[in-house]
């Protein structure tokens, strides 16, 4: 399957090499490694506009992961290094969706919806701040 | 959100406990682990049933996820128990269908629907063993 | 070799079963979650000494890890329930001395010896809090 | 701590990037994944010397860890780079040797020495194969 990234928005680009440990018996890459990998992707994604952790955290602000939708199409293996493209699908008042894929050179690895949503660091539920509508319209 | 369990069906239910190195540093389980916590879950319930991974192996087996789909109720947190409940949706000939539900007590901690696919050890498709027709019908 | 654990002091013992997920391509319980496994000893018997998590940073302390030795008598396998027992060898002003070791049935699976100190929540070294001394000592 | 690293013998230096998951709830990396990153660092290092998994399981050879000992400097956290640098103490006939150092810029972060040793596929020692007195000595 041939890895897709929009053309018409911003789309962040990384990648990242797979490590021995995140095999599993079958010498794939573990399926719940890949979300990890997807969540290290945008956590980058979010530092590198200024928001990482720390500024999140000073800020009073969680971002949590309320539905994820994975497909898995080949498997990663030892030594691959993988390419992830994130961008935003849409991005409304309280939650935002946003599309990642994975890929090995041109063919698609894995491809993830993800629906996040702000908290307060008591978990309590709020609107996507504004300074983010700039952040996720990237 | 309650947990919701079918009555008409087998359903497999198993439990663990949450461990420190699998919380974030929002003091949450990181969600990538829910996935791990899920196929634990599912990889018992083949064992239960004389499908243990070496059983597998030997006969040329694996199962490979396709598809995930989960929905983040609540987060748990260092100590809990949670309970997971695991049941087959639709077994068809490629492809079969589960749904799991993580709760604490009967609070639903998270939803996960999965498409899991056999192929031989060399990742080709093959057809759903004829004895795991049987396994999917408890 | 057979697991050896002292009657002359307390000894807490906890045990957990390997997970699918955490072995490695060699069937094996890769090495680094021993040391998962043995931090969850450490910690469970701390909140059974009412030092949970919480209220440990609620008291401006962390305790981290300073040294760690490790040997590793025979892999761990899927589905395995393993022991671990875990003692205070040594509680000075700055520095705790642990031991841990985990077990399958009478046979040693791994022994750890663990050495761990006290910061405050930025890090900074600070003495061993009195109140551990009796936590410690049992 | 300064990193010290020998001038005498082949080092093999890699680096990798610290990722949001690896965290625990201290902000820091989890003192386990160290060794899964320093572990990272040997299979690279084996696989460049023509040793990769594939090949080490073709031959029918396991190289497993005896032991471990790590001394923790200084925490690492999120988005840092981290280097490790990994050479060979001492090859004997049976066990090898390891140092490997882990530093932020010339910063010591973590220190191990690891025992490895082969075994084949069922998990009986035997003598380091020939090849690897080269691989071992470069």
């Amino acid at each position: 399957m041939v890895l897709r990234v929009p053309t018409d928005r911003g789309v962040h680009t990384t990648s990242l090499k797979v490590r021995f440990y995140e095999l599993d018996p079958y010498d794939h890459v573990n399926h719940a490694n890949y979300f990890s990998y997807f969540e290290a992707a945008r956590v980058e994604w979010l530092a590198e506009a200024g928001w990482g952790l720390d500024v999140m955290k000073e800020r009073g602000l969680l971002l949590v992961v309320v539905e994820a939708r994975a497909r898995f199409s080949t498997p990663a293996r030892y030594g691959e290094t993988l390419t992830i493209h994130t961008w935003v699908e849409e991005a409304g008042r309280v939650k935002t969706a946003w599309r990642q894929v994975m890929g090995r050179g041109d063919d698609q690895v894995a491809r993830l919806d993800i629906v996040a949503a702000f908290t307060d660091l008591d978990g309590r539920p709020i609107r996507t701040p504004p300074e983010f509508a700039a952040v996720f319209a990237r």
